[in-house]
């Protein structure tokens, strides 16, 4: 499947960071559809996207939106598959391939998988990439080259269906990789969702310190601290809605983790001063690891 | 004190990243001091630094590379001051100013203070700038451009070493403000010291995991894993002498982070969604205080 245009028809539902990003990367290639057609909740947001120029068709109405296309992308926060799911799936086209986007995967099976009508082809996805920003304005072409993109399959998903999945991100620049959505949404919560709420969680513990204080945390934010507000800067409905999906693997590893932070802290109370290079040299192997396989 | 060279013997006791960053600058701008003597602990590193040419003299005895120098600089980790202060402190210059860059001050008061000779003026600061890298290889003259450095004087300095110290930071770029040491590590703790313990503690998180899983925690680092990593990829000897002399206020911030972390798990558990938005929007909240700051 090398070669040709990928999809006649490829709707877009949502047109944020990821969705306009498709939409660019399919303006720049001209191979992954014939036509694009973007969906986006807010009129203000449509105004964008057509002044923007990404896509052929903009669209308010999700379900005239899928309408004849031969692949549907949920871009939306993982909150609002379900309902979002349930206004278009009586217009989805026969043999239509629906795929997303989402951070979370055993939920977009549990919200999508029984809306599908027989024939529709099911191949939820995740491309791991991502920037602190968020809208239309945000997108960028060469945003997922470079990076993973996890597709997982259901039980019984028509391999051809698949391959066009893997295509698409294929021509987007990602590398893929398959996984079950359990061992998925586990990798992720260490990965991606944890840090994500130890960064809000520190932001909004600086927050609440004392107002002299909090002046102080901004003029004084050294290199550590400024990283973690750049996480925290995510756009907030949809960081909800992933811990929100992706609750079990999130809390056991917010547990895990917790364990550990407070063993070196008791490290640091009673100066155990081995323990605690121990735990900080960890962190270097990790990161030499990423450093060898060209993520760092 | 705006012209003229600063000082006509400076002592830079350690050239890792800190030290040779100023001697870098003292090279490159020829008005910090008539000659630079900088001193490390091991014969590698002395090799380094005079292959380097980064300093006029290299001295690998301390209390011979304080003789007769008006201004001597701790650059190595603050575990190290007690030892190191008493080796040189009967060598010191009459007038000299002694001063630092370590990330705790309270600590350099209790090991640097008593010490002291009649005469000499400690000065204790704190530049605000690091990268993940150390050694002298690491340094480079614009590490300090546009950072704030905090100089702590004690109760009854001498304004005019004070002065010279702030000059000395000045010149190598930095913006200067003045706090009081226990200040100055409450501040720290929150901004610095407990980020690096959350990301040398998610990634030994992470180190702990399966086989199976650690692995692919590598392949899919996301990019709020990738900063972690970058931050816990620091020099452990260095932290771990920061942790164990801001004991007091590091426990005191991750038992607070401690808390709201527990009660953004639990708003998780519970579906809370209001609560867990409100927590994303402080760190968003935050994030826009360092940009208005151009600190982002």
């Amino acid at each position: 499947m090398a070669e040709g245009v990928l999809f006649d028809r490829l709707c877009l539902l949502g047109t944020g960071l990821i969705g306009s990003s498709i939409a660019r990367v399919a303006r720049a290639r001209g191979d992954l559809a014939r036509t694009v057609v973007a969906h986006a909740k807010t009129p203000a947001t449509l105004d964008r996207v057509r002044e923007l120029g990404i896509a052929d068709v903009v669209e308010a109405d999700p379900a005239a939106a899928v309408r004849g296309a031969d692949c549907v992308v949920f871009c939306i926060p993982v909150g609002a598959y379900a309902e979002v799911g349930a206004q278009v799936a009586p217009h989805l086209a026969p043999g239509a391939i629906v795929t997303d986007v989402g951070s979370t995967k055993a939920s977009v099976v549990r919200d999508l998988a029984p809306l599908m009508p027989a024939g529709v082809h099911l191949v939820p996805a995740h491309p791991m990439a991502g920037t602190e920003y968020s809208g239309p304005d945000a997108g960028f072409a060469e945003l997922f080259q470079g990076r993973y993109c996890i597709v997982t399959p259901l039980p019984g998903s028509d391999p051809a269906a698949v391959e066009a999945v893997a295509e698409l991100w294929r021509r987007c620049g990602s590398m893929i990789e398959t996984l079950d959505p359990a061992t998925h949404d586990k990798i992720v919560a260490i990965v991606s969702h944890l840090p994500h709420l130890l960064a809000f969680t520190i932001c909004s513990t600086a927050d609440d310190l004392a107002e002299e204080t909090k002046e102080a945390v901004l003029k004084f934010a050294a290199t550590g601290f400024r990283d973690f507000t750049r996480i925290a800067a995510s756009d907030p409905t949809m960081w909800r809605d992933v811990f929100l999906n992706n609750r079990e693997a999130l809390l056991e590893m917010l547990a895990r983790f917790t364990e550990d932070a407070q063993a070196l802290g008791r490290a640091v109370r009673w100066g155990q001063a081995e323990y605690i290079e121990d735990r900080i040299r960890r962190g270097r192997k990790i990161r030499r690891g990423l450093i060898e396989r060209k993520q760092a």
